[in-house]
């Protein structure tokens, strides 16, 4: 067991994802528990813990890279809303996704944009009182 | 004709890129000069041109995009030049890189990290007195 | 502003794209009115545009690529329609896309035909008189 | 005609993938009929039916390309009842997709798992009475 | 052994790529002769002989494909040998590369359009008296 | 630090790798010496030690990825020699990647079945008397 590695990893998952990381952690239980354990101990406890890069430009390298793969939909949009969590603006995550148009082609930007209309969507509805 | 669009985009391509870029262009020249033109436009002239972004944090979403996409080698060995260009570190670089290693898998990751090794030692080179 | 190249680009985006076209660019205009701007300017002022290549011929090119690399299927529905609006023949297209099994395998081909089932089904729709 | 691929090609998808190959085959018949055939045929007449190759391998080795490509949903869905179907376990599927997170990154590992997670309730929902 | 569908399959092999084709179906004899088989009896004897779409267009056709996908790129050069043996001019080769620029990203189209600089100018020595 | 995953990942990658492991490992001391040991840790020390899918299956789920991926050829055949280290036969390997011509395309197999007659002719010499 690996308790160091972990407890970074989950407290680092928590700062840039919040809840939607602790869902995916959830939804792993009863498929791949172990799964869950390596996603919090490698990429948040060894990869994001790592020094010498900020958070916000991981976020947005991560948002771009996604775009570009165009392959993994509901990951973009957790690390989205990471983006936003970490504090990059929306016109920071949009202006990396408009980039991947050159790098990637029009369609994955397009749906990029989407994903991240429908994530700001979400965080206004969520930022605004309900009575 | 847009005259503008056109000297921005050379402008920002020396800027980012250099005489690497010099050299995409010219390689360009008999096969199809008019993607030249294109390429000077709309990403550099447009895109890069934009506001709202820092251009060490463009270039570093790049570097991200092509280490993770895998198939377009020179392109991120002309970014990784670009990043180093426009004021990243060698360490921001190599942290964005590995990160990739999370979003498009370790060999992804590897081969991004043997094109910066290549590029570094390329800088090394130029910068090193021949006397 | 380079108005030609926007009036050029509008007007093929709606010769390809036909109404699909207008709720693309409609749908950017809260997350990236500029992106709406970019994609009538480059795509279509600039490259579908050009001469030295049938507009058929084009759009089936964008249906075997956007078939085989399989990560952007609201695109290739959008260009399901643009191959049929400048007159590509069902047949045509269906030949397009069995072809990419051979290049990108048969999940990509059979997800490419099931996208144009589905945008056949709706060229019937609006073609049957509705009373 | 080819009568001896079609039968043993037709033989070996019902062994594999039971309904659900026949469901692929039924929603070719009125876009693409030639195409059913021919996926009969080559993955199934002349690929699966080779020796030297235990068809629960075959099975894991699709299981692995299918996750790790990250565009194919429908079809990693049927192969993972394919799998399942040829005897793999439930554990094994978990392993190769789980080691996906190495070469193709977490996403698609991630991705890959909800897919197995949906495909064995189904299973669980079948397996069980329903009185 | 099915000889109708691997004759029809080798002229159509011969007629689209020539001695390159040959080259490849050599160069499988010692690691896979089968797949050499496979290769002539299905992309060649069951998908390039079909009516209905034109040898031309299924070139430009592939050609975008393999362009776009970007991890091929001996069998794009194959490819834009093939496009040139059946009839398709230079000019229309360059603008689908250049097209793909907006479906798969200046990188992808930059390394199409190098690949086509070097079968355009093997096409020049092969063509010109070497006397 | 945590020396058990370590040596548990190094003797793993020995084991399977061999000296082609030890070889990545070196070269990656000067670029990013941490990239080498999460490299031993996790891929090595945490997956391919896990229980419940057998070492050859492993391997061949890695050829059958690589090859359908097609953007990672230098692992591509460091895992070809892997597979044959963990005991899998030369018609094992060469079966998995024909069927990666299903899932990936012709062109993905022929490279992987290329890489294969590379790695193939290497172990012949290594293993044939040098007088």
């Amino acid at each position: 067991m690996n308790n160091e590695r972990y407890k970074r990893g989950l407290a680092k998952l928590e700062e840039i994802d919040g809840q939607a990381g602790e869902h995916v952690i959830a939804s792993l239980k009863d498929i791949a528990p172990d799964f869950a354990t390596l996603l919090i101990e490698f990429p948040f406890g060894d990869i994001y813990s790592r020094p010498g890069l900020d958070l916000k430009v991981r976020e947005l390298a991560v948002v771009a890279a996604l775009t570009a793969l165009g392959n993994a939909a509901p990951q973009l949009k957790v690390h989205l809303h990471g983006a936003r969590n970490v504090g990059c603006s929306r016109q920071e995550i949009v202006e990396v996704i408009m980039q991947m148009a050159v790098y990637a082609g029009f369609p994955a930007a397009l749906n990029g944009l989407f994903a991240a209309k429908e994530v700001f969507a979400q965080e206004d509805t969520m930022a605004s009182p309900t009575t």
